[in-house]
């Protein structure tokens, strides 16, 4: 890997060379890859990308942490659409507002860029076997990412994780172990099978190659608005993992000189379980908190890779708020309804905090926004019946359908 | 819309000018678009579409029955991936097995392509309202891709249909009737209201511009393969509007030189619900059938665009083959499982019957076959639950999870 100079301790700044297997410091500190971007800036520049055919995450090469000669592995992930809204921007008193779908996957989330990262990264260092241990989107873009190319997976689920998410999984052919107990002994058991086996570990915080999987979200953003970095960029944030990626590509397009700033990060996290944004806030350490909202993906009481968020908010300027579950549910009507894009409700809680902020007279009259939208609707139909109301019941009869209806 | 030269009778062969509200013929008869393919042939060139920057279905523009100065509305729809399976093609024994990951679609399906097109069209005659009658995928696609848009909607459901899919409906902001009665009541209900207050009708067999919508994944199965035709594609067919649609597109580029030959298609049918194959295969008018399978995309027992299917079909020289629910469920799991897409029943039933026909050693060993998926599994959690197994249950034991899966 020419352009990746080495790995680096975010605590304790220690330094490792950059190996396809390695985990975490042995400080216990989560490793950021480091690249040498004067060299990058050489070969990476509007007019080489302008001329790929690559549609894909691996369009930024140079920017990602494979070796020279690896082929890319998984599915087709990445390029997902940049939807900009004349109507939301003006709803919100906001100049611009773009909602990046990152639902479009092929699993229907924005895991997909991690996991492709993973089975890459395994197949690089020669393991026919990964796990993970995950009820999410983690598990699932991990199986259907790692079917395509062929490699064995062993997922730890609880018990107690929906029959729906369960069954993506059994029909990707992932060998799924249900433990029955909590979600900490499901982590431990896979723990202790991944020491023994010596599978290849995804696990986001503690593979340093996942969130630069992650920030290819950001770098296309960049490219989407033709390298003018929009003002602020809201994302939801559970374990930490995709506003660190989110960070790091826009620090990345900046170091080489493709944008000349880094927007703004607003650090959407759920009422009920906001232990990052509060750990910002209060500028104290973290502290453990309790996982009540109904937005799975982004309940997470202790997340696993606080460090490298809290970075990203305070080294960005970044903004924190917090949404109540009704605010989320708010915003995925208000997305599904002005957008057309169906989130999942961690996916819209990002836009529920930016329609909150701007409600508080917190945004510039003259901000560029982007909202990410983590992850497709279509993953928890359960949530969005009890989000919307009853259909209009009517007989085959014109009359009544009118009446119901308010038509003259 | 200086390529189209007019519509033309399916049945009577009447001419009809290409105004852009036009549904059936006089005589009950579907429309076809007529192209000026002479003209077209000499801008849509392997070396244009290489220049172009846009990848989304509208990238074929001169073969889609738009106006020059008409802005594409709706979603990103269009560019899904081919997946190229050296696995299943050894496992079936061909030479290439192709992919056509349709349910990569923005609101999941390939009926995407088609409401696309309809918002396209009723903007384009200055409808600001779009009615249709569905219980699926059609309603959903065209109920986002109007948000979009901000175009308005009126869908009919029969008031038995899932509570998912009425979900996604309301989400996306649709007026939604839930109609106590049958589908035949709902569809009634509907043609009263669409006739009485003039809405757009977005009615597949209907309205002539949708297949042309649907046809670009064939445009793009000739692109992703560098304009070498397949020898077969297989379709999963329902109303037949989407296996009428991949012949036109296929046909298109024959006549405009961009593929030598037009490719088989194999026209795969539920065994519950088959009335198309039934007719082309005794060579006898089309006979309604009940509509017993699991598969709801494809469970159409009346087709409404039956006619173009059956010329399809014919004209390509094709196969029709039926395969059990059982079959359906078996791809299902083999598609995940082989290749990490996850398709809905409908979706998969297209490599049931190919996976069929190769078994009966129907198919030629040097033969390249595309499969198309046309919906995401996702769409259809509920049967993917009683698609796989359980998944084995483990307590936080090593040992324990060593046994169950025959680990040393």
């Amino acid at each position: 890997m020419r352009n990746v100079k080495y790995l680096k301790c975010t605590r304790c700044s220690r330094e490792y060379p950059a190996l396809p297997d390695m985990t975490t410091c042995d400080c216990g500190g989560i490793l950021d890859v480091v690249y040498d971007y004067d060299s990058i800036r050489t070969s990476l520049t509007k007019e080489t990308l302008r001329e790929r055919a690559d549609h894909t995450m691996w369009r930024y090469r140079e920017l990602l942490p494979i070796e020279e000669d690896t082929v890319p592995q998984g599915l087709r992930v990445g390029s997902s659409p940049l939807y900009e809204s004349e109507r939301i921007a003006e709803d919100l008193g906001i100049k611009k507002l773009y909602i990046k779908d990152d639902g479009f996957n092929p699993t229907s989330s924005l895991k997909d860029r991690a996991s492709a990262m993973a089975v890459t990264k395994a197949k690089e260092a020669g393991y026919s076997t990964i796990a993970c241990s995950s009820t999410g989107n983690a598990a699932s873009s991990l199986a259907g990412n790692a079917a395509a190319s062929g490699i064995k997976t062993y997922i730890f689920v609880p018990s107690r994780a929906p029959k729906g998410k369960i069954a993506q999984l059994l029909m990707f052919g992932a060998n799924l172990t249900a433990v029955d107990g909590s979600y900490e002994e499901t982590f431990e058991l896979s723990k202790k099978a991944i020491d023994k086996y010596g599978w290849y570990n995804r696990n986001a915080a503690v593979n340093p190659y996942l969130s630069e999987g992650k920030k290819t979200v950001a770098l296309e953003i960049c490219e989407q608005l033709d390298f003018i970095a929009p003002d602020f960029v809201a994302v939801s944030v559970g374990d930490g993992c995709t506003i660190a990626g989110v960070y790091k590509g826009f620090y990345d397009m900046y170091r080489i000189g493709l944008i000349d700033r880094i927007p703004r990060l607003i650090s959407v996290q759920a009422e009920g379980c906001c232990p990052i944004n509060t750990a910002v806030k209060e500028n104290t350490p973290l502290r453990a908190q309790e996982e009540n909202t109904f937005a799975d993906s982004i309940a997470v009481g202790v997340p696993r890779n606080a460090d490298k968020a809290i970075k990203a908010i305070k080294d960005s300027d970044g903004i924190c708020v917090n949404v109540s579950d009704d605010e989320i549910r708010e915003a995925q009507k208000y997305l599904a309804k002005n957008a057309g894009v169906f989130a999942e409700p961690a996916g819209a809680a990002a836009t529920a905090g930016l329609r909150k902020l701007c409600r508080e007279g917190k945004l510039e009259k003259d901000a560029t926004v982007v909202t990410i939208a983590t992850g497709n609707g279509l993953k928890d139909i359960d949530s969005a019946i009890k989000t919307v109301s009853e259909p209009i019941h009517c007989k085959n009869d014109l009359k009544e359908f009118e009446e119901k209806f308010g038509l003259k």
